[in-house]
């Protein structure tokens, strides 16, 4: 909770004091969970597409899901994330008879690897604290998002945590969240490209081993350790070497086609290096500005099309802002 | 190999540039490996004691003990860590007929986990490369000390790399030598208890599974995460509670008497934490100052001579500058 214990309300966006807002719409932004090799334990937020929730209160004290966001989403409250996030919020303000109408706008793909499952819970509790004026801690509000993150994609805060504060994140426990801003000395553009391949988050963790040799054990220390050290540097090749995953990698990409092949033209294309964004498909590369990034981008989008399969791109930076909202008529 | 590519001739130590200097005496600080979770990974060069090596060209080819420095230690050069460093600098040096005798002046006590073997190879190392005009990048040195470390400790980075680089150090790979200096932004002072049992390094080895759960693994991939980034930002609780070890100190922990007992002591005197340095029995507290630090140290020598074990006790910091050498008459 190392830079949590603020409330949020003394930060960042403008607040009505005296009246809190009845309509907001808030922004979250999307993230690369582990960074190649820091499984759940590293994430960072990134620019361009993410989630938007449109909150407005009600007279009632119901949550009202107007648009879910996606044919494939529940239409049920009860089981989707925006929904539980929000109710989560409430409860936690001391609010539960808080009525409200949300409509989600899904900018991020579904079951990609792109944090998409927790920009929306992450939106949609931020937009629901801005209803009831903010008065949670941002640790209280995270305890929040991971209570829906939980409940549709698993107990992890590698994606919620940057989405919700931007830059990259490192977490140190779940109970409660325990978590902190990574520096980061370097300017660090992202290649996305996304493989039209299902991956639901819980069939790539059932892929993992359950044990681990103490040999690979220490080469994913070695990783992490390098990759935090490497962002604090700026040392862009070091960060390439770092991204090396021992662990989750291995295991996921023999059901991702063109995995390797995506990865080595976006090496040829100028990357340092990359692996699976958060449990895949998404592939991303890590690359030293924008040009070499759109290049890496292009070379994986060409390979992946190679082996038949459509592939979405995407060109991003480190998002340091995080999770923001504005008060909508 | 991020900052070791320059040759170590350009840097720190005066160098008699027409002719090389006939004797010298060296010196390399102890150190603290693992800092904690980062098993072979990270290591911390630390103040105070160290080991000396003074080394005299001779007119022969061969390398002498004139002292082996302890009566433990082997009289015999080609098992001593010293005169293998010495050998391997020359032979990398193409100077493999230079005879040199050396004599070895241990400051750090023997099998404590303080570095002390990792001490002797780079002090010997510094000294011998300083005779032969100091033609090696400081990768190529490290390669040396790495070889006499493996022939009588093990094949491990995470003492010598600190000792010869100073600082704290990430250690990516061995072959070749990557390792690189972590970004330090904060006064850390050490409290370390070394309470006189025996550990040697390969049976404290020999004690860690060989296999390790997922959850253990991702626990220890958080560690190391949050400790390199409290170092980073200065974050003192952090650093605290990142330096849980869930891999070695469970497995090495039974075998000294005292020791949770002794942490615990620490703690009560305001360490922020600690564990073992290296594989131990040393046992190491992080703290914010000297005087915190010299509390800690003898709360916890308190503590282990009510085991009955004899307890010295040193209060050190950080050395940032690593091995360095003299000429002397």
């Amino acid at each position: 909770m190392s830079d949590l214990n603020a409330s949020t309300a003394d930060e960042g966006n403008a607040r009505q004091s005296a009246e809190h807002p009845t309509a907001v719409e808030a922004f979250a932004p999307g993230s690369i969970g582990n960074i190649g090799p820091g499984l759940d334990v590293l994430g960072c937020a990134v620019t361009g597409a993410g989630d938007r929730v449109i909150a407005r209160r009600t007279s009632g004290s119901a949550i009202v899901l107007e648009d879910a966001g996606h044919p494939d989403l529940p239409a049920d409250p009860a089981k989707h994330a925006c929904a539980i996030a929000a109710d989560s919020v409430r409860r936690a303000c001391g609010a539960s008879d808080t009525g409200v109408s949300l409509r989600v706008i899904k900018g991020l793909p579904l079951a990609a690897g792109q944090g998409g499952s927790a920009a929306s819970a992450v939106a949609a509790a931020v937009a629901m604290h801005a209803l009831l004026g903010e008065p949670l801690s941002r640790a209280e509000l995270l305890a929040c998002c991971l209570e829906a993150e939980t409940a549709v994609a698993g107990r992890h805060l590698d994606n919620i945590a940057p989405s919700l504060l931007g830059g990259v994140i490192t977490i140190l426990g779940n109970d409660p969240p325990d978590v902190s801003h990574v520096p980061v000395n370097m300017e660090l553009w992202f290649a996305m490209a996304y493989p039209h391949i299902t991956v639901r988050t819980a069939d790539a963790r059932a892929v993992l081993p359950e044990f681990f040799p103490r040999a690979t054990l220490i080469a994913q220390l070695a990783s992490v350790s390098a990759l935090v050290t490497a962002l604090g540097t700026g040392d862009l090749a070091l960060l390439g070497r770092s991204l090396a995953d021992h662990v989750a990698e291995p295991a996921r990409a023999p059901r991702v086609q063109g995995f390797a092949a995506a990865l080595e033209a976006a090496r040829e294309a100028g990357a340092v290096g990359g692996s699976f964004s958060g449990s895949g498909p998404t592939t991303f590369a890590a690359c030293a500005n924008e040009t070499i990034a759109r290049d890496a981008a292009e070379a994986m989008q060409r390979v992946y099309r190679e082996t038949g399969v459509q592939c979405d791109i995407r060109v991003v930076t480190i998002d340091t802002e995080g999770a923001r909202w504005h008060a909508v008529p």
